[in-house]
C-alpha cells in the first residue's frame, strides 16, 4: 500500500488526484472560467481545500480569496491557471516558488495561434525545462477527476464515475466521450486530462501514470500526433500488458493533418506507420469517434476469450446474424466451428425450426421463452472452440416486442446469463434493437460487465477489440518490451535532430558502398561487382557466366533509370559497349554527376516484387516496412510498418497485414516462400540496420521472389555521415 | 389526379394502401398472431373494414367473424394469411376466387426450412404464376402502412409517420430501422414491406410501385440478394431519377452468404458486382446497418448541393473538425476552396482567434454568440464553390454546455439557419455532441429537413450520400436508362438458364476461334496467326519479323502455361523446334487434348497489366469488369464492375474505382493512357460482347499498357454454343 501511495504522489499523479487546488484568476463574475471552476468544484462536492487567487481579494462563492500566488500555502497539489497567455510565465514562476506540484494552463494564444504564440510557448518550455513544476496544456479544456469531483472543465451535466481513464488532445472530444457514455450507457470515466499543446506532460508519461491508478481499468486516447512517438511506444507496450489502451487518431488524411496543425499546432505524420506500430504495442485502434467510448468501455469490463478460440453468434432471426457475420469476417475474426456435441445439445434446446450452425438462429423457439438464451450460452461455453458469444437481435426487448408479461422472465434470463458468465469469466457481447429503450434486463447484463449496444457494428467493434487484445496478450512473451523501444530513443532522437537545416544533409550512398557496408555488418546482399572500365565490365559479366544487369554508380544522380543508367540482360560480348555507351550518355545528360563505374549483377529471373525498408521516422524513430515492391510501391501503397526492434512474431503479423502476402504461398505457378522465412529476413534486416551508424533510410526495392528464392535487386541507403 | 389514382390501384398498390383487410386465421387467443393483427389494426385506428376469418365464427375484439374465405365480400384489397404453411395454398385459391387483390403470407416452413418446404414453395409458385392474386412472402413479418394504421406486424410501440418507404428481406431489420428512427430522431416510415422468401412480389416491382406513392420521398432497402437482379437494375435506374434509394446488403462475406441462404433461402452473389452495378444505377450503398435509417432519412429531406461544388466544414474546436475532414477525405468528398472574399467576410464575423480555412474553426467567437453560426452559413452559401455546409461541434447544445440563459438565442439561431436554408434549398448537415439530449434548437433544424446527428461519422455518411447523389443526378443524361438494362433481360435469362444441369455445358473456345469471332464482330484483337505445323510456325514468326510468343491451341486444355504450352520470345530460327517440342510435350502430358496448332503473336513489351472482361452474371446478367490484370488478378481483387450496356461516363467512373487507375496517368517513367481512351475501349468491348451470341464469359487478361499503347495478350471466350 505504501509503495502504491508513494507512486501516486509523483507530481503528475498529484495533479490528477489533487488534495488541494488553487484557482489562479478566480473571478466573481459568473461568465468567467475563474468563477465557473470554483462553482464546479463546489457543485461536485470536491472535499479538499480550494484556494481562489485574485489580486482584488474578497470572497468568491463563500471562499476567501488569496490576493497573490505567493500567499498560497506551500505544496498545493494543483494550480489551475485561468489567466491570459501573456501572464502564464509569471504565474508559473510564482507557483514553483510555492512548491505547487502541477499546473493546468487553460489559455490559448500559443503555438496554435501563430509566430508570436509560438515564441511564448518556447519561452514557457525553457522555463519548465528547469524543473520544479509540471504543466498540462496550454490550450487545454482542463482536467477532471470524476472520483473526487475535481472538475476544472466545468461540466454542467451529471456524470457517472467509472473505470475509464481518458486523455484527449482536443477538449471537445471529452464532450463527445461523455455524450457517448450517456447515450450508450457504457462505463464512465475515472479521470480525464485534456493535453492541448503538450508543452510538458505528454501522452506517454500520462499513460503510464494513469495506469498506476487502481481505479483505472482501461484508457481511451484521442491524439492528433505524438511529440515523442517512441516514448509513447515504450510506454504503451508496457501499459498494454495490464490495461487496454484504445486510440482514436485525428489527422489521418492530408486535409485532416493540416487542420490538426492549425488547431493544436501539432503535426501528425502519415497514418500507415501509426497503424502498424500501435498494433505492435497492443493499442486498440478505433477508426470512428463514435466507437471510442463504447470500445474502451467494453475492454474495461470484458474478460478475455480463450486464446485461439473463435466467436459464436447467437441470433434471433437471420437478418441481424448475416450482418454480424459479414462484419466479423471483414474484421478478420474467426467464427467458431461448433462440435457435433454442441449442435446436438442446441438442437435439443431449440427444436427443429432453429438453425444450429454458427451463427445459431434460435428462430421462433425463443419468442416463447427468453430463458432459453441462458441455456444456449452455457452450451456454447462448453464448446472448446467458442471463446466469446455475440448475441444479436432482441434480447432484453422481448417483453417490449411481444408481451409485457414476459418482463420478469426476461429480467431473470439476463440476470442468469450475467451472473453465470461473470463467475466463469466468459466474454459475452449483446446487440439488441431495444437497447435505446433502456429495458431493465440490459441493466443486469451491464452490471456484470456485458456490453449492450443497439448497433450491430458497434457490437462487432467490441468483439473485435477483445478478440484482438486476447490474441496480443496470448503471445506476449514473443513481443518487443517497452524497454527495448526506449533504448533506441536517445541515439535516434539525435539522428532525427541532425536533419535540421544547419546539419549536414543526409545523402544517398552509392550502391556499392551501401552493399559493402551491409556486408560488413554481416548481411548478404547477393552477388555483385563494381566495374570501373569497359574492360572490367566485360570481365565481370564473364566471371558471373550469365547475363547481367548493369547500373551506373555515380554521385549526384537520383533516378538512374530515367537517364539511361540501367541496362538489363547484358551478355559478356556486349558488356564493354554498354559500359562505354552508358557512361557517355550520363556524362552528357548529367555533367555534374561523378561517375564511379558500373555495378554488375547477374540478372534475376522474374517473380513477385517485394519491398523491404528501414526508415528513421521523425515520430517513432526507426521503423521497418514490408510490402509490395517495384516502381509502383508509392502508388500501390501496400506496405505495413513496425517499430524496431522487431520480433519474429511481430514480423509475421506485419507480413500478413499486406495484400501481397496472399501471393507468398505460391499462386498459379508462382514461386512461394514461407512467412517464417520472410519474417527471419525482416528481423535480420532490422537488426543489421540498427547496427549501421548514421543510417536514415535503407531500401531494398525490389526484392524479387522467384523459383530460386529471394534476391535483392536494388539497395538504397541514406545516411547522415 | 386520375392517372395517379389509377396507378395506385394496381394490386400491389392496393396491398400497400388497403381499403379493406381480411385477417385469415383470426383468433380470439391474445397469444396468437391472428388476434394481435386485429388488435393492432384497431389500436392504430385503421379506418377501413376489417374482416376476421375463422371457421369457429363468433366475434373477435368486437368484430363479427366470417367463417370462411368464400363468405368474404368480393374484391377485398388485402388478405393477411396467419395460417400454417400447409394450409396456405388452399387459402390463396379461395382468396383468388373472391377477387382479393393481394395476400401477405406470414408462415415460415418454406424453402428456408429444407426440401419439404422447398416443394411447398414450388407448388405455391406455380399457383401464383396462373395469375389473379399477388403475394408478399411467405416467411415475412408483414406489411405496415404508417399513414392509415394498417400494421400487420403488430408493433407495440408508438411510431411516427414519415416520408421513407422501407423494403426489407428480414423482419428484424424493420425493428432495427424503427429503433434507429426513434434513437436518432430521423424522418419516419410511410410504408414498410417485409419481403421474406419473395415468391411473387420482389424488390424491383415493389420499388417501382412504392415510388408512385406521393407520400414516399426516399426508399430504404435491406436485401440479401436479388432473385432477378437485372429487373432490379432496370427499376432502380428509373426510380433513382426521382427518389433516393438506399441499400444495405446482408451476405457480403462468404460466411454471411451461407447464413443468408439458411435464413431466407436466397443466395446472394459476390459483393463486388453488386457494389459496381448499384453505383451505376444511382443507388446509395450503406455498409453499416446503423446508417440505413439515418442516410435514408437525410436523403428524404435534404436538397441537393450545387453540382461540382465542394463541402465546407464549420466547426467549433479543431478536434471534431479534424475527424470530420479525415472521414470526408476517406470518402472521396472534396472540400470547398473558399474564396478570398469568403475568408475576409468570415474573419470579419469571427475575429482573430478563428481559423478561416476549410474547415472553419469559429474557436471561441461563438461561445459568446451562437447566432454567429447563421451568419457564417450565409457567407459560405455565397461562395460558389460551397455546395453544402457540415456543421460540427456543439450547435444546439451551447445553452447546455455554458449557460441555460442562452437557450432562446440558440433556438433563434437554429430557427434562422433552418428557415434561411430551406428558402434557398441549401443543404446543411449538423453534428452536435448534445444531440442525444434532444435540445429544442435541433427540433427547428429537423423541422426544415436538416439532419442532426450525435456522431461525426453518421454526419459524414449523410454528406457523402447527398453529394454522391447530386453528382449522379448532375450527369443523368450520360447514364444508361432502365429500359436499356431491361432490354437485355430476356435473352440473358435464357442463357443463364441454359447453364442448368441438362443443358450443354458452356465451353472455352480455342483462342484463334475466339479472336476470329470478335474480329467478325468488328473488334481488333491485335496481330496473331495460327500455325498448324513446325514449318508454318517458322514462317509466321518470320513474317512478323520480331520475336513472338507461341501458345498451344488445343481443346480440353485449361491452364496452358502449367503444362509447358506457352513459350515467350521465340525467334524465327528456333520456332520450328519450339513447335515440335511443345506439341510433343502436350501430347505426352495431356493425351486427351486435341491439338489444333500453335498461336503465334509478336511479343509485347512489358508494361502495366490490365484486366478487362465480360461475364454473364446469374444475378445481374451481362456485366463488364475492369482492373489490375495478370495471373494475380484473383488474388489482388482490384477489379470494378458495371452492368451492360455501359456509357462512356459509367466506364470512366468504373476505371476510377480501381487502385490501378492511379498508374494510368504514367508513373515513374511508365506508359500512360487517358481515362477517356480506356473508357472508349471498355464501351466497345461491352457492345461487341453483347453482339456475340451465346457468350457466357469473355476475358482479356492481361491487356498490356506499354509505350506503344494497349495490347491484348490473351483472349479467353466461353460460350454455350
Amino acid at each position: 500500500m505504501d509503495t502504491l501511495c508513494d507512486k501516486l504522489r509523483d507530481p503528475v499523479s498529484r495533479l490528477m488526484e489533487p488534495c488541494s487546488i488553487a484557482v489562479i484568476g478566480a473571478s466573481a463574475n459568473p461568465g468567467k472560467r475563474g468563477y465557473q471552476i470554483v462553482q464546479s468544484l463546489q457543485r461536485n462536492g470536491y472535499p479538499h481545500p480550494i484556494f481562489p487567487v485574485n489580486p482584488r481579494g474578497g470572497a468568491i462563492l463563500g471562499l476567501a480569496v488569496v490576493t497573490d500566488v505567493l500567499s498560497l500555502p506551500d505544496n498545493v497539489d494543483l494550480a489551475v491557471i485561468a489567466r491570459p497567455a501573456a501572464d502564464v510565465l509569471d504565474v508559473l514562476a510564482a507557483c514553483r516558488r510555492k512548491g505547487v506540484a502541477g499546473a493546468v494552463v487553460l489559455a490559448n494564444g500559443f503555438k496554435e495561434s501563430g509566430p508570436e504564440g509560438a515564441r511564448l510557448q518556447e519561452e514557457l518550455k525553457r522555463f519548465i525545462a528547469q524543473g520544479g513544476i509540471r504543466v498540462v496544456g496550454p490550450n487545454t479544456s482542463g482536467m477532471i477527476n470524476f472520483g473526487c469531483g475535481a472538475d476544472l472543465v466545468g461540466l454542467r451535466q451529471a456524470t457517472r464515475h467509472g473505470p475509464v481513464g481518458a486523455i484527449t488532445q482536443s477538449g471537445n472530444m471529452l464532450l463527445s466521450l461523455l455524450a457517448d457514455i450517456e447515450k450508450h450507457a457504457t462505463p464512465g470515466l475515472d479521470v480525464y486530462v485534456g493535453l492541448g499543446n503538450q508543452i510538458d506532460v505528454g501522452f506517454s508519461e500520462l499513460l503510464t501514470t494513469m495506469a498506476l491508478r487502481p481505479s483505472v481499468k482501461a484508457i481511451a486516447l484521442h491524439a492528433e500526433g505524438f511529440h515523442d512517438g517512441r516514448a509513447l511506444l515504450a510506454a504503451a507496450a508496457e501499459v498494454a500488458r495490464t490495461h487496454p489502451v484504445v486510440l482514436l487518431r485525428g489527422g489521418r488524411s492530408d486535409a485532416g493533418r493540416r487542420t490538426a496543425l492549425s488547431h493544436t499546432g501539432s503535426v501528425s505524420g502519415s497514418d500507415r506507420p501509426t497503424v502498424g506500430v500501435m498494433r505492435q504495442v497492443g493499442v486498440t485502434l478505433v477508426e470512428r469517434s463514435d466507437e471510442l467510448a463504447i470500445v474502451a468501455g467494453a475492454l474495461s469490463s470484458l474478460p478475455l476469450p480463450r486464446t485461439g478460440a473463435g466467436v459464436a453468434v447467437l441470433s434471433d432471426g437471420g437478418g441481424h446474424a448475416t450482418l454480424a457475420v459479414d462484419h466479423l469476417e471483414a474484421a478478420g475474426i474467426r467464427l467458431a466451428r461448433l462440435s457435433e456435441q454442441t449442435r446436438g445439445a442446441l438442437r435439443e434446446q431449440l427444436g427443429d425450426t432453429a438453425v444450429v450452425g454458427n451463427p445459431i438462429d434460435v428462430a421462433s423457439a425463443i419468442d416463447a421463452s427468453p430463458p432459453l438464451f441462458a441455456r444456449c450460452v452455457q452450451i456454447l461455453h462448453d464448446d472448446p472452440d467458442v471463446g466469446l458469444v455475440l448475441i444479436v437481435g432482441l434480447l432484453g426487448g422481448y417483453h417490449l416486442r411481444f408481451d409485457s408479461a414476459e418482463k420478469p422472465a426476461e429480467d431473470e434470463a439476463c440476470r442468469a446469463i450475467a451472473e453465470w458468465a461473470h463467475a466463469r469469466r466468459f466474454p459475452i457481447v449483446v446487440h439488441s434493437c431495444y437497447e435505446h429503450r433502456r429495458p431493465s434486463p440490459h441493466a443486469h447484463l451491464r452490471d456484470r460487465g456485458i456490453p449492450v449496444t443497439g448497433s450491430i457494428e458497434h457490437a462487432v467493434a467490441c468483439v473485435r477489440a477483445v478478440v484482438e487484445r486476447g490474441a496480443w496478450l496470448g503471445s506476449i512473451a514473443e513481443r518487443t518490451r517497452g524497454a527495448d523501444f526506449q533504448r533506441l530513443q536517445g541515439p535516434v532522437r539525435m539522428r532525427i535532430d541532425e536533419r535540421s537545416a544547419d546539419a549536414p544533409s543526409p545523402g544517398s550512398m552509392p550502391e556499392p558502398a551501401a552493399r559493402r557496408l551491409l556486408e560488413a555488418h554481416g548481411m548478404e546482399t547477393g552477388p555483385w561487382s563494381l566495374a570501373r572500365s569497359a574492360d572490367e565490365a566485360r570481365e565481370r559479366v564473364q566471371a558471373f557466366g550469365v547475363a547481367c544487369a548493369l547500373k551506373i554508380v555515380a554521385d549526384g544522380l537520383s533516378h538512374k533509370s530515367d537517364v539511361g543508367g540501367v541496362r538489363l540482360s547484358v551478355d559478356a560480348d556486349s558488356a564493354a559497349g554498354v559500359y562505354g555507351d552508358m557512361t557517355a550518355r550520363i556524362r552528357d545528360a548529367c555533367p555534374q554527376a561523378r561517375i564511379e563505374g558500373v555495378l554488375v549483377a547477374p540478372m534475376i529471373a522474374r517473380g513477385t516484387e517485394l519491398f523491404l525498408g528501414v526508415t528513421l521516422d521523425a515520430d517513432y524513430g526507426p521503423l521497418i516496412a514490408f510490402g509490395a515492391g517495384g516502381i509502383t510501391v508509392e502508388a500501390v501503397k501496400d506496405v505495413a510498418f513496425r517499430a524496431l526492434p522487431i520480433t519474429p512474431l511481430e514480423a509475421r503479423e506485419m507480413i500478413l497485414e499486406t495484400r501481397i502476402s496472399k501471393l507468398l504461398a505460391g499462386y498459379r505457378g508462382m514461386p512461394s516462400i514461407s512467412v517464417e522465412a520472410l519474417a527471419r529476413l525482416i528481423v535480420d534486416v532490422g537488426s543489421t540496420a540498427l547496427r549501421v551508424e548514421n543510417l536514415v533510410d535503407l531500401e531494398f526495392n525490389p526484392i524479387i521472389l522467384n523459383e530460386s528464392g529471394l534476391h535483392i535487386a536494388d539497395v538504397r541507403l541514406i545516411s547522415t555521415s
